[in-house]
């Protein structure tokens, strides 16, 4: 039963360098709902899908607004993904009030980051166990980041997480170059398509119940697309052909 | 005997992502007393199952006020409860003296979930063993949340916790669309009619003992029906086929 | 000779949600000497079996007074209960000082109850291996409340914990429905007659050492009747045919 | 090896809601050297037996002087009798600095089982392996108290503790109800002969070395009497049948 | 499955006096990307191999600028560099502000490997899991220097760390020799190559998106030079004969 | 290999009522070098043996001087001992500083005592791994006593405490009745014969490099005497017959 | 696996009173590089054999200076020696700076060896896997001493410590009675053929490059000699016959 005795403490390093429970709290990422995140050169979003346990509740947001010029998505545990937007949140308007400007994302990402890898010495009890989807806008352009429960980020200019993931990356490899000059609602269809082939075909699909769209860009603050908001999109998706069959 | 080596240690995740000390208190929440929650466009309200040992003694209580506009019901570790309820009264009053308004039941809800997530990560020593319902009314309209011992929250339109709360919930997913336009007179007539399919047959029903009622909405503050206020419910109850035969 | 390997921590959740070690401290209670708590309209009564290790040594105390209006009986870890003892006499003193009144006896009993709580979350090192029967008196009448080492605590209008408790519960559930108009010395023959059943026939029976009797009520401050003066209520109590015969 | 897993931790209950490192605490005092307490109307004193490894060294002390108007056997760790000594001390200067009375017998009692029950409660690593049997007079009489590791304290007549202290508590049951009226001599000598109680028939029995009396009472502050002030005493002793022989 | 019980704790001896998660810690650094260093009298470089996990993304940064004469390459776990990488910032700043003057290479090299050493003994839960090239020039000239997770640092000529080390080391103690009098461009040349010695055949080899080159030197403010501004040196380095060859 | 799991953690008791903790340091001072300590009525003397592990260095200290008026001998762990000594030469400063006066010498090691015993309870670690010999001279004359890592200490005419020191006390159980009234030469040739004892046959015995002496007294402040001014105490010694021949 | 359980823990005395860890820890200055001390009347030396993993690297540095009256030579985890060797660097600068004057060799190894023993109680998490050797020059002479992991310290006429350092101390205690008059030339001399029988046959030898002597003394400031300063001295080595041969 016991795999080996490195793997419960996130205060020990296995034989091979690694650190087990990292990597362990890394997995509550990849069992969380999948989330894609895509960019233009004018635009970065987010596209989420929404779980419900019943028809009686609205369904668990997946996104949420930093500020004005940043957002994210997440993708494993709900409560451990609200500390961390609201420190993000804080240190946005932390840095508003000492600089009377906006946080640069890559520095909110570092930042956010480093809160991440602090818990993996020890403070804190555990990792989180969540990983974020940062999309934002500042003066070098869009921008896509990933957080990890290690501590890592990563630079992406479109990226996937969460449950069954990997079909939107295959999407996402295919199409990654024709991003940088679509239009927003370009970009949207294909975020929403890309979040498509994460669905089992047993269910149900997209629709405005399930779905979350994350927007942000030159001249457009950071704004949440979800219920009837999010049909027009939808309906754009359901007048092709699914992706499947193009392949 | 032992399931696994990951499961008794708030701060570690098990291979597969899980954090096994928070799905046990979970379960604790599944042992306690069931509540119903459901909530028309001007009311929300709770219903709950209160329990005594004997004779002897009165029931134990478990719907309480947290404010004028806000009241939960729970399930779980009662004295977990009585620590989460002062917390919520503080915050309440804190709120209403820094900003002299009332606290919107979003925000309420979003700090006692976080108290949760924080107990999560090994501070405080365990999960709190406890979930919530919470009804409240504010500029927004009615609203009905429920905590756990993860930190997540959910926003429902009606929903039931505790013991055999799944009987409770198939009635409510039968009927909630009727909801939203009734009289507070049938949405607590709903609500005992859930509440009362959690009962087992052998058990003696709902009655003026067992019932508390929770109720809050438009020009309505938080009031508690029980005892002998509870039986004009109990009576429009009683005068309907069971709803077992109904269906 | 492991049962299981969830029940040596006061901070771990077993798979079915429960805390072994908070079950395990009110099983201390259940070890301690029987105590019977009763009230009528105007009088809270204890009554309480003391125990002694041999002759030479006075009874050990099992009723205490905490304020003019307000008195325990305790079973189990005597020691535990001394310290919770001091604190409600602290609470008592510091909310005479504060607002110029006797504390409300729910009021009390909650924040002792939430002490108790306290211990069960890894402050304190342990849960309280000690329930406390609380009697008192005030403008709401008079009160019978029971605590728990889990932090729970009930509102009875009469109950009996400790050693052989159940015999006494029998005969309280029989007469309780008289207990609201007795007089004082009724209601304190009623907790003798209650208390003798905790005893084993091989003992020798309630006597003027080892019971102790608290009474507060209207226009009587919390005091506590032993040693000789308890005799006329024995005396009382031995007049009648013993309850075994009677049933 | 085990006998359970609940025995090496003091802030572990067993299953049936017992502290065993506080009963193994309890173990130490029996190990220690015996000692008597025992009080007339007027006197309260303590008869302790001395214990040397060799003849290179003193006897090590048993009896301690608190205050002019109490003062302590022990048995059980030597040192950690020593502390509690200390904070008696403490404990007696400071009430007489700020009450300028000497502190009541009672109270001071209180106090110190009060430090020893935070020590079941993980307070300070560990119980404190001792017991004491506390002799004082104050305005209320002699009084006779004995303190456990596991906090609890008891009032006595007269009380033996320590190696073999049951055959003084024989000895002091047969002849307790004698002791009221007792001059100071007559204490000392029924002490000194309950004492020779615990001595195994192959040692040399009391002497001038290994004997240590502590007085106290009206018109007499705390006095040791040892060595050479012991023998009138001893004398007295030896004049008589031995109470074997009595019996 | 257990080698030992020596190795899962950082503040546990070995019988042969070595401390396990020291050297599991610096197992984590040799799975990291390879890094190369390498000196001429006035100037130090890095080489660093980028690794990314898809197309979609852009390449880990692996070398990064600590202050306008000094960089650091790193290999190990990311999270863990970046937080000494802040502190090495904020130590160059702190002395820039009181000395006004440029920190000498050693001292900051002593700092960081210090931090490095508190770990080792208990402090922030677990050693690092990265090794540091840092590479600086002040004025006493060009430094290489190597961190480990131990706390121990080397002064090097020209050293590689990371995944398949072992062949660039091969490469640099044949050629070190000729390094002194290198140019700048010949010395990136050095470096690629030794780099280039690291990656399996089966792999692309080295192109402007996986190789990052910091540089720092007489009159030459530390740089990195990545993407199209890499391409230059590569072009010289496919112009020879691949190393491989020559051998 | 598990004797019992009661022994590895000083803060628990055996059922028994042992700390085994605190047995296994006092082990520790079994294995130390040899002292003794004796003394007259005018002057106590400490002489110890110490040990060396080659010709090249000096011989380890055994004998400290505190105060003017007092010095120890040890046994056990050197550096453990050490921070005693400095513990103990601030409490003399202390004490001089504020009464202006030598400490008396049962004071001073009453308190070195109870730092012993604190760590006895989980502070500190572990118990101090030392016994002490302690030789003083106040205004009630000379005295000798020894110190526990159990935090005990005993007043002794003489003693001896380390390896082998069995075969010492022996002899000064035979011999102590004379020292009182040996003059300081007499009293020093007694303790060199008894420290003989200690020494194996095999042994090069007794001589100014291993040979510690301290003595305080009446108008002699403490002192040692080593190396050659020893010698002449040693040339008594030779001149006689050994002591096992006497016997 | 398990040799016994009471060697993972710095608290814990194994029933032979010996504490594991520290001697484990004495085993990691077993493992070091070798280091002789010896001095003369007027000077005390320290020779050092480095290490280098490699051709590219500089040798590790094994000889510190202290002060100008004082230097160490380590063996161990040089890491920890670092730390160790800061802390007598401000010991001396603060003594300097109180009185105006050289801190005492002896009272500077008392406090580093404090430090060493301070780590024995588990403060600081883990002993030191270091000793050190310190040579020093003061009003009362030269010095050499050793510092143990176990906070013992020694005071040698001459001493090597490390890797094979048993043939360096046959060959010291062969030769050391000729040292006190040597001049400094000849010191050094015998302190490199000390070295030299540390060496396994196989390897090179003594040169420039493995080599550090560290001086000091009368009129000579501690000064550390090595590369090409070294090669006089290596020089005079190479004329004589091997000491192995003049056995």
């Amino acid at each position: 039963m016991y795999r080996n005795h490195y793997d419960s403490d996130i205060t020990t390093f296995s034989p091979s360098g690694r650190i087990h429970q990292i990597e362990y709290a890394m997995e509550a990422v990849k069992q969380g709902g999948a989330a894609v995140a895509l960019k233009s050169k004018k635009f970065a979003i987010l596209v989420s899908l929404k779980r419900s346990s019943s028809d009686l509740g609205s369904y668990q947001k997946k996104v949420f607004q930093v500020d004005d010029h940043v957002g994210i998505a997440i993708s494993g545990l709900t409560a451990d993904a609200r500390m961390l937007c609201n420190y993000m949140r804080n240190e946005c308007s932390n840095y508003d009030y000492v600089y009377e400007s906006k946080i640069r994302i890559e520095r909110l990402v570092t930042k956010v980051a480093d809160k991440h890898q602090l818990h993996t010495q020890g403070y804190g009890g555990r990792p989180y166990g969540v990983g974020l989807l940062v999309a934002g806008y500042d003066q070098l352009g869009a921008h896509i980041y990933q957080t990890c429960p290690s501590g890592n980020f990563y630079n992406y200019k479109s990226i996937s997480i969460g449950s069954r993931s990997q079909s939107a990356k295959t999407y996402l490899e295919k199409y990654f170059e024709q991003f940088e000059d679509c239009s927003l609602e370009q970009l949207i269809v294909h975020g929403l398509r890309a979040l498509r082939e994460t669905i089992p075909n047993s269910d149900t699909g997209l629709n405005s119940k399930n779905v979350a769209i994350g927007i942000v860009g030159e001249n457009q603050p950071f704004k949440i697309i979800e219920e009837e908001n999010a049909q027009p999109y939808l309906n754009l998706l359901e007048n092709e052909e699914p992706v499947e069959m193009q392949i």
